[in-house]
């Protein structure tokens, strides 16, 4: 038979390291089992009690300490517990510094040429450091987790607002000139620069690329929820923008598993409008195409590293810029698959756009006789099909529409699709052509043409007789919304303070607030950086906490 | 000023092709400016008002024929409308055919030897006449659309007892044979044999195979419902099996708009074992990995094409067949985007599949301490990070959490995750190598690391040390999804009838029922054929119809 026994140290702050040690010097106490020592949230003490370490009947609230030791017998048990106080006073700091500051502020007088204020910190500290630390006009890797998502909008708006990063919260890596912030692999400095909202993405990213013989310009961290539409990926677009000016970096990587459809659009606006290859993996995020342009979309992470290497040892494709259409795009499908694809494609940086039908519900037109900003009509769908022979054998009715779309003022382009084949009308070209003669000054007329040479119609002459009538005609779908995604580029400007690429491009210093294996890794990496000896306000004491900082106001 | 007349003609059943045919007459008269002929459903009679062609205060039945010319002037008006009668009766049937059976059966007769029936009429006599079809013993092309659920259902489950095919609802293209029924492109034959719910996919791919220089075996087309729950695939997977048991087909494309995720798991898994490449594109489905075994996913419909050309040119890989692993696998990450990429790619696989970070509802893990099936479990996630270090750093909550998951005798596989690198834990084979070990006999653990040869931890030897341990090491996600996704087949066996592959593959004949242009297409490409004289029943009058059906009860 075993003995549990159990102290509780209500309302006091420790650092996660301290419980791992304090833990592990119970377990190694003779004759004891098995301990645990955790805050006691309800997570954690379903854990305790997972590992028959929750002794019954306690209640502790979540700000206290719980520490918990099952022995052999009830003599060890107690003897661990009386060890707690020693083991405690026996914890080393690692930090070699001779003086360790006890402020931010005090740190960065000790060292005016940081830039980088590191934080991990617990969770309810987190937003009060990065805070000020952004007063001090540094940028802030912020590791801890647990951080309001109303503390990171206001963060990282103060941030963009001094043209500074805040990195996170939860943002678990990050690679700044060499350097690595918080978890980061070694890995040789190169032409490819990352953006990530995922720690362990660009970690196999990064390591993939060096082990494939790559190198790293910057890998910068995001955290998780900056792609979310609250958030509104405010750091993601800094970073994109930071990666675009810096002349050390060829190759753009934008990481993160997939963001809200909005932000998704305006980030691969900006993406495309960043004059470098990008390659984008938003892991589980169905891909536009393999190609759109400037952006490459990756279908895991190792591909993601596949692609960057290869496209960096690229001489460039002169990214040309064309004039970008002007107007709205307008496409009368007979293919149901066809518009379907083309809608798949062309959502990724057309905004807004609506169709019959739909892939998201978002896009859903109201009514599937009157077009709305960018529209695809499947013209096949059962709605409009009672009694009537498909738009394939009969083109009446995608004239008539041709028409409608063509006199509307706020539309720019016209894009169609012919399917020739047994079953189909003998001749489209020759019903279609002359409508799209008449309109393809007024609009650019695109057309899809499937078919083969053995189909009845003669593929080439009716490819001949389309572009005689104006029209741009493509054999695919993926040629055809590549070529329409290079028309319609949006306009993306950086209304805000860009981050200053010279200061950024300095050696990294850092101020250390949190974690203290952080400092050793920094130190080890030859970074200047100064750990600062934070205590929670009022010493973790939450009431006397809130009450100090309302008297601050 | 011009004047509009209509004519309505309640409850008249007349063919799609003659109602075109009729409009274009009226137009062709001298004085009409426009005219329309539909059938007066809602849709229609928007239409019309959207082209000025609907009179004010008529309020048709959708089974009205509403005829409606509009004209320089009343005369004009009225002798359009005076014409309807003498226009309807110069309608010539193309087909050739000198005796016309009025009856399926009486067709069937006629061509002992057919064995398809191309179904084309409106939709709601459709079904009825697929049903005949079926107890004919005849494959159905059910070119109709407007086709209830219920009947799609009950039909495709009468057929698949009987192993025959209904290819729709909706089914706008299929190859058998050679032999192109609805709209298909004329494509050489060849090795390379299609599953379609879509039809314009069908035809972009097969015409895009020719181009390239392949060719086609058969391409079936289920109708675009096939995939969805309700229906469950019957007709997909039915074509899958014929595909995988004909001689001529060495690869199999998957053609379909994302299916219902449990009917793509299912379909995933029949499509792993059918023993040869199978290219499949979900059309904006995530693809799981660009290939995992015999699947390769597609990102667009022409890579689709290409993809299978180059696979039917490759002497083909041995398929091997492995020992499948049995059990459930239990993945325990400190990497959270590597938990969601693994995730993203085992969940085209395996099913049931949780997680405590899912990439959909129905994935979700109810307690992250208890897992249930297949489960992959994010340990850095905020719900366990309260005052505890990463797992990355301490490995004490995974170290426990394997043993819990060893314990449990439904587990087959573990795998875990070593992220190595600055601020990781420096020797995390010191720590997991021993329990791995211990359990290593038992269940089979597999281990991704991600880092590189100049990361603190060694990375080489950390990956011998986990090997000696006993467990199978990969580099990168997509080789351990492929692995696992190999180890886990799930067995797929056909409980039903299949269809004969032998009678499959008997020259197309074929008896049509509809549209007299697929009649003359099967013609022109060689194909027997018997156009059947079709009518509604009862005339198309509906209460009659319903009264006569009443009365063969």
């Amino acid at each position: 038979m075993s003995v549990t026994k159990y102290d509780i140290r209500r309302g006091a702050y420790y650092d996660s390291v301290l419980l791992m040690q304090l833990q592990r010097g119970l377990i190694g106490l003779p004759g004891v089992l098995d301990a645990g020592v955790v805050m006691a949230t309800q997570a954690n003490c379903e854990l305790l009690a997972a590992n028959q370490l929750l002794p019954n009947s306690i209640a502790p609230s979540p700000d206290d300490l719980l520490i918990v030791v099952k022995a052999d017998d009830d003599l060890s048990a107690a003897d661990a517990i009386n060890q707690v106080d020693s083991l405690l006073a026996q914890k080393r700091s690692s930090v070699s510094q001779d003086f360790r500051p006890r402020s931010l502020r005090a740190a960065a007088n000790q060292l005016p040429e940081s830039n980088w204020v590191l934080v991990s910190v617990p969770g309810r500290y987190a937003a009060g450091v990065a805070r000020e630390a952004l007063s001090l006009g540094k940028h802030v890797f912020l590791y801890s987790d647990n951080v309001s998502l109303e503390d990171e909008i206001a963060l990282k708006k103060t941030a963009r607002e001094k043209g500074l990063f805040v990195m996170g919260p939860d943002c678990g890596t990050a690679i700044i000139n060499g350097i690595g912030l918080g978890f980061a692999n070694r890995v040789r400095r190169g032409p490819i620069g990352l953006v990530g909202a995922s720690g362990t993405g660009l970690q196999a990213v990064t390591s993939h690329i060096h082990n494939l013989g790559g190198g790293i310009s910057h890998a910068i961290g995001t955290g998780g929820r900056d792609l979310k539409s609250d958030v509104g990926a405010i750091t993601a677009h800094q970073a994109l923008d930071l990666l675009a000016r810096d002349p050390q970096t060829k190759v753009i990587v934008l990481l993160s598993k997939p963001p809200s459809p909005d932000v998704a659009t305006k980030l691969l606006g900006a993406a495309k409008a960043a004059g470098k290859p990008v390659i984008v993996d938003f892991i589980g995020y169905p891909p536009p195409a393999r190609k759109l342009g400037n952006l490459h979309f990756a279908a895991s992470l190792s591909e993601t590293a596949e692609l960057a290497v290869s496209q960096s040892s690229v001489i460039s494709d002169q990214l040309s810029v064309r004039d970008t259409g002007s107007g709205y795009l307008r496409g009368l499908f007979s293919g149901g698959t066809l518009a379907y694809e083309t809608l798949l494609g062309l959502q990724a940086t057309l905004s807004p756009l609506y169709s019959n039908a739909p892939m998201t519900n978002n896009q859903l037109l109201k009514d599937p006789l009157r077009s709305e900003c960018h529209t695809i009509i499947d013209l096949g769908d059962e709605f409009f099909m009672v009694g009537r022979l498909h738009p394939m054998i009969d083109n009446d009715l995608r004239i008539r529409r041709l028409k409608q779309e063509a006199a509307d003022p706020a539309v720019g382009m016209i894009l169609l699709d012919v399917v020739l084949g047994e079953g189909s009308h003998i001749d489209p070209a020759g019903e279609l052509g002359p409508v799209i003669k008449e309109i393809s000054n007024k609009k650019e007329v695109v057309v899809i043409v499937i078919g083969t040479a053995d189909d009845p119609q003669n593929v080439q002459s009716q490819i001949e007789r389309l572009n005689d009538a104006g029209a741009v005609v493509f054999r695919t779908v993926t040629a055809t919304v590549e070529y329409i995604s290079s028309r319609f580029g949006q306009d993306v400007k950086n209304e805000y303070p860009p981050v200053d690429l010279n200061r950024f491009s300095q050696p990294l210093a850092a101020i250390n607030v949190g974690l203290e294996s952080f400092y050793d890794s920094l130190l080890s990496q030859g970074a200047q950086v100064i750990h600062v000896d934070w205590r929670p306000p009022a010493g973790g004491n939450e009431k006397l906490a809130s009450l100090l900082a309302k008297m601050k106001k």
